[in-house]
C-alpha cells in the first residue's frame, strides 16, 4: 500500500489512451488520497503532463500547458526531482491532484482517456479563438482522431462544419457518421473555389507540407486558422493574411481540461475509439500506420494486466 | 452650394496625411449638412474608407474595414454609383456621416489626419489582440509613421516597450523622443538573445521579407504577433509557434476609430508630424524616399489652396 502525503492522488489505471505524440493519457479510479479534494472511489484522468513549475503568469491563470518552465510530460518527461516519468503502463500511478481531472459520472473511463489528448488538442484551440458561436462555419483539415473530434465539437457548438479532405474514402463517414454539413476534396478546384471566403474558422489538424494561401482564401476577411498539426513549415503570402489570424495550439491547460470533460458529459459528446488488450499492441501499432482505426485505440489496463 | 440630402456631410478640409499606402486621410469641418449627427462647425476626419455595403455581419459590427464586399478607398476607390472616389485633395469633400468621426474639441485637426491611417493601422490590432494590459511587455519591429505610433500607443497602455530596429541611428529617438523603454538593434544576436521568451507582444510595422523565426522565439509562450507591413511571404517554422498567434491586420472600423480618437485627446497622444503646404509636395516625395521626415507629412490643404 503507497502512503500518501499532500495532495498526491493513488490512482488504478482502467484505460490509456494510445496517442502516437503524447504516448498516452491516463483514465482510472482513485485509490488512496493524501489531502486531496478527490476521495477513493472517484473517477479521474491524467493528461499529457503532470507537473508545472506553479508560479508563472500561465501556471498562475491554470494554464500550465503554457508553463514558461514546460510542464513535465507524462511519460518521459523530467519532474521537478530529476526523475523520468513513466506514464501509465502500470496498473497504479500517483499524481498531483492538480494534474487530475474529474471525470463526470457516468461517462465512460474508455472514452474519457482520449479527450485528454486528441480531444483537449481541438477544444481549446476552438474555445480559445470563439469558435463556438453557434451559426459561424468551421472548416476541419484531417479526419483523423483530432479531425473528427473538431467535427464533432464543431457540431456541438452548432456550427456549420465542413471537412476538408484529400481522400474522397472519408466522405461518407464525415456526413452520416460524423454529422458533417459539407465535404470537399481539397484537390477539386471548383469545389474549393465555391468555399471562397465562406470560412469563419478552419482548424488544421493535418500535419502536411501543403500551401497554406488556398486554406487561407477560404477564410471571411477577418477569420481565423489554428494550426494542431506537425508540418515542418508554415508559409503564405503576406497578401493573404489580411485581417486573419494564424495560430497555434498545443493540449490545453487544468482549467479548459476540465471544462471541456464537463462539456462531454453534458453534451453527449463520445470520441470515436476501439478498445484493445495489451497484447493486441503490435497489431494496432501496424494497423495506426496504414490509418486503420476510427479513431483511437484505447488500451484497457485494469483487463489486460489482471 | 451643395444641396445636400439624407445623413450626408460637407466638410471643408484643413489637412490631409500623406499616406504612401492609401494616399491620404482628412480631416476638416463641417460646412453643411443633411439629416445628420453632425453639425456646422463641428470637427470631423474622413479615414481610408467612405463607403461599405452596410449589410454584412461586419458593417452590422462597426468593423466595416472587414466588409465582405470590400469597403470603398476614399481615394481612387469604385463606389457604389460606379464613380471614382476623389478623395481629399480639394476643398470640399461630401462623405455620408457614418464614415466621419468627431475631432474631439482641442484636438489639432493637423494631428488627427494620420491618425486615421498610421495610428488606426496600429491601434485596432494591439486592442484587438488585448495588447493594451498595463505592464506587459511589447516589441515593435521598425520605428517609421506606424513604429513610432506604436510606440506611442504602447505606452500610454502602460506597456514595457522594446523597439527592434535594423539601425542604430534611431536609438536616442526611440528611448529619449518617444519614451521606449529598450532599444534592441536585431543584426546583434546578443541583444537578441537577451530577449529570448521575454515579450508578450510583437507588433511588426517593417514590411521586409526578413525571417520570422528569430521574432517569435522572442515571444512567450502564448504570445501574439501581429503584421502590419507588407512583406510578399510570410515564412516560419511550425515549431516555433506552439500556442502563439500571428495575425494580419488594416486600418479599422468605425467603431474602432472613434475610439481611437478618443483615447488620443484623453492620453495626449500625437502622431509625429510636419506640416507642408501642397506646393512643397515635390521634396516631401523625395524627402520620404530617404525616410527623412519624422513620421508624416500633413498638407495644410486650406491655406494651400487659398
Amino acid at each position: 500500500m503507497l502512503m500518501l502525503s499532500g495532495v498526491r492522488t493513488s490512482m488504478e489505471i482502467h484505460a490509456i489512451h494510445w496517442c502516437p505524440a503524447y504516448r498516452h493519457e491516463i483514465a482510472g479510479i482513485v485509490k488512496e488520497v493524501g489531502s486531496s479534494n478527490f476521495k477513493v472511489g472517484d473517477h479521474v484522468g491524467v493528461g499529457t503532463y503532470v507537473n508545472s513549475c506553479r508560479e508563472c503568469e500561465h501556471c498562475n491563470d491554470k494554464e500550465e500547458v503554457s508553463c514558461e518552465k514546460g510542464s513535465v510530460f507524462t511519460f518521459n518527461g523530467i519532474d521537478a526531482d530529476g526523475s523520468i516519468t513513466k506514464g501509465g503502463y502500470s496498473s497504479y500511478i500517483v499524481v498531483h491532484e492538480r494534474y487530475c481531472f474529474r471525470i463526470p459520472d457516468g461517462y465512460p473511463l474508455a472514452s474519457a482517456a482520449p479527450l485528454l489528448c486528441a480531444g483537449i488538442t481541438v477544444y481549446n484551440p476552438m474555445v480559445r479563438h470563439k469558435m463556438n458561436q453557434p451559426g459561424k462555419s468551421l472548416g476541419v483539415i484531417g479526419l483523423g482522431g483530432l479531425g473528427h473530434m473538431a467535427v464533432k465539437f464543431g457540431k456541438a457548438f452548432g456550427l456549420k462544419v465542413t471537412v476538408l479532405s484529400t481522400s474522397v474514402s472519408k466522405k461518407e463517414e464525415a456526413l452520416s457518421g460524423l454529422g458533417a454539413d459539407n465535404f470537399v476534396i481539397t484537390s477539386d478546384l471548383e469545389q474549393m473555389k465555391a468555399l471562397y471566403k465562406s470560412l469563419d474558422f478552419i482548424i488544421d489538424t493535418a500535419s502536411g507540407d501543403y500551401p497554406f494561401d488556398p486554406y487561407l482564401s477560404l477564410l471571411k476577411t477577418a477569420g481565423v486558422f489554428v494550426l494542431v498539426g506537425f508540418p515542418s513549415e508554415v508559409k503564405f503570402s503576406a497578401v493573404n493574411i489580411g485581417m486573419k489570424t494564424v495560430a497555434g495550439s498545443m493540449t490545453g491547460g487544468t482549467r479548459v481540461i476540465q471544462e471541456m470533460l464537463d462539456f462531454c458529459a453534458a453534451n453527449k459528446v463520445y470520441p470515436g475509439i476501439e478498445v484493445i488488450p495489451i497484447q493486441y499492441i503490435n497489431e494496432a501499432l501496424e494497423r495506426m500506420i496504414k490509418n486503420d482505426v476510427k479513431y483511437r485505440f484505447v488500451i484497457d489496463i485494469e483487463n489486460s494486466l489482471k
